[in-house]
């Protein structure tokens, strides 16, 4: 039981809509783990099937307890699935059960099925309760915490969807041995943003322990997922609806999301755009003055390090870069904004001018 | 300028969220009429090719000074298009024209489009503003207000929705002049709804001026429409998100539900299967003891009086209604509990045996 006592909590104070992150190894099978949800009403744990497998029967018995009775709905696998016809299944399977609004949802999976989930959980019956028990370190240090659900549309990622809260996360840090070592690379791209956007300190902790976290070890993963979560509460407590301060937690984001978009969603993991883009988001701080040039590379070895791609793909130009910029929900009034690097620790917005962002992209792309 | 001095506010209490009703003659095309909505980004003005010709251009003209540009959405008219299908050709509209986080959407229409347009707010980018134009009787009493927003489900009728407020609610009179016979009687339906769970003095108005009503005399309209809405807007401030009291404005609507799914969505008006219900809502009230057997009466002549059906149609059996019952969102772990009038003007919930229910059902219906 020696990991018990290795469990700890962050907590996101959003007033009525507070709730717990749970961080620990062996919480998802462990019915006391979930403590936090409403008893009750039916369960249904949403996973894909490349998870159903491994830990849907773990936590459909940890949970039983709590609930009527336990469904499971499997969704495929993919980016490339989340979207409205998958989220329908979701629907269909809920109405079908006859499930009533004490219905809870537990999302078990990446960041796809958690979007997923909680958005069908912020619609169906217009709102039931839902639980994040997130398997890839990218959901566990991002996805799954602040409530923001979404789908795709094929005109953009994330254009449909919602702000709801789950009633607790549940991040077993055991899920992370099985994980495909791609999917860690793409985690850990995540994990390094929090570093130059808040925390100085913790870019040099990850440099200095990132061999460690690619070995999976697992008090430095316990580490990494805990401080990533701790500065996502930070931000998400103090801006919710991204009015403002949130949005420096998109850092990279606007070009990462560029090139999944140009490239059809689930050519690259999230996190492997996200990588790629962190580098050209750190070219253009120094491009604007902001940081020094030894700051790109920095950046640039510390992400390739990480295993991620760190050139933006041959086949996309700055000009479909753009023209899909222009689409992303960060645009407003057709400006696209940037986050950019300030100084180390501390990030800001700003506009580029369409041949500067060019000349970024250029600069960090296979030609 | 008599019909501005003449306008009233209604302003419905929910923090932050709050935001006014403004009833009144001539205040669609009013510039004035909008000036609680945010200023800047586009304007989209969803409406339906019904709609459209009468006021579409009027509405456009009078917020044109508040945005940079007004676009146009039509939906096909009719609760039978009240789908992820048409819903999903607002989203279409709002992405190929670069709508970003600050376009607010005018829903220019009735229950259907305010329900539709403001479903697609609630998603757009996670949520966008919206401001509701309602151009039916019933959705200026009752479908506009509140922020109870939906699309149907194959399965069941507003399955998939969110709790999401409007910026303003600009109810004018004068659209009313151009409304067919069947939907000013459909719109009575909830008019009358309020007097009996929640005001018994506004019932005997209105049986009192329901000639006046029908013969669509302003001032009597105005009067429906005011405390109809203050009613609505006292309960919805009390129980935003209907964990509680808002219930009680599900009167008759469990049996009227049954009514419109059972028969296909847009055989019968919404009001019109409301209307039916309330009767058979009344006689389980009766048959429960609460109330006496000349409430029934009373309900069955102002409903009949308002030109509303007042028996259940004969292709639909006890056993049919009992089944669709199950899952509409008000049952709870598959009991049906009924909203019942306790004493006049005071509504409650009680679960009903379903013999009883299949006997007021069998008193009521067409055979």
């Amino acid at each position: 039981m020696e990991e018990a006592s290795a469990t700890c909590e962050v907590r996101v104070q959003l007033g009525d809509r507070d709730y717990p992150i749970r961080i620990g190894s062996g919480l998802l099978s462990r019915p006391e783990s979930y403590d936090a949800v409403p008893r009750g009403g039916v369960a249904v744990v949403v996973t894909n099937t490349s998870v159903a497998p491994l830990y849907a029967s773990s936590v459909a018995r940890a949970v039983s307890a709590r609930h009527v009775r336990v469904l499971r709905v499997e969704l495929p696998d993919g980016e490339e699935h989340k979207n409205w016809l998958t989220l329908n299944t979701i629907f269909d399977a809920l109405l079908t059960n006859g499930c009533d609004r004490k219905t809870v949802l537990y999302a078990l999976g990446g960041g796809v099925v958690g979007d997923m989930t909680g958005f069908a959980a912020a619609c169906y019956m217009r709102g039931v309760p839902f639980v994040q028990v997130p398997t890839t370190l990218l959901a566990q240090v991002d996805s799954s915490v602040g409530g923001k659900t979404a789908i795709n549309h094929p005109l953009g990622k994330n254009m449909i969807g919602a702000f709801y809260q789950p009633q607790l996360v549940v991040a077993d840090l055991d899920v992370l041995d099985t994980l495909p070592e791609r999917e860690l690379s793409a985690g850990l791209a995540e994990v390094i943003k929090y570093g130059p956007i808040a925390d100085a300190a913790f870019l040099a902790w990850i440099e200095d322990n990132l061999d460690a976290l690619l070995a999976r070890d697992k008090a430095a993963l316990a580490h990494a997922v805990k401080r990533s979560c701790e500065i996502k509460a930070w931000v998400v407590g103090q801006d919710e609806r991204e009015s403002g301060l949130r949005a420096i937690l998109n850092f990279g984001h606007t070009f990462g999301h560029a090139i999944e978009a140009g490239l059809g969603y689930g050519a690259w993991l999230h996190g492997e755009a996200v990588g790629c883009g962190m580098v050209m988001a750190s070219e253009l701080s120094a491009q604007l003055g902001l940081m020094p040039a030894s700051f790109v590379d920095r950046m640039h070895r510390v992400i390739e390090r990480a295993k991620l791609p760190v050139q933006g793909p041959a086949t996309l130009s700055g000009d479909r870069y753009l023209e899909l910029m222009r689409v992303d929900k960060k645009a407003e009034d057709g400006e696209i904004r940037f986050v950019v690097i300030e100084s180390l620790g501390q990030a800001g917005m700003r506009p580029a001018s369409d041949e500067l962002v060019a000349r970024v992209i250029e600069a960090h792309s296979a030609r």
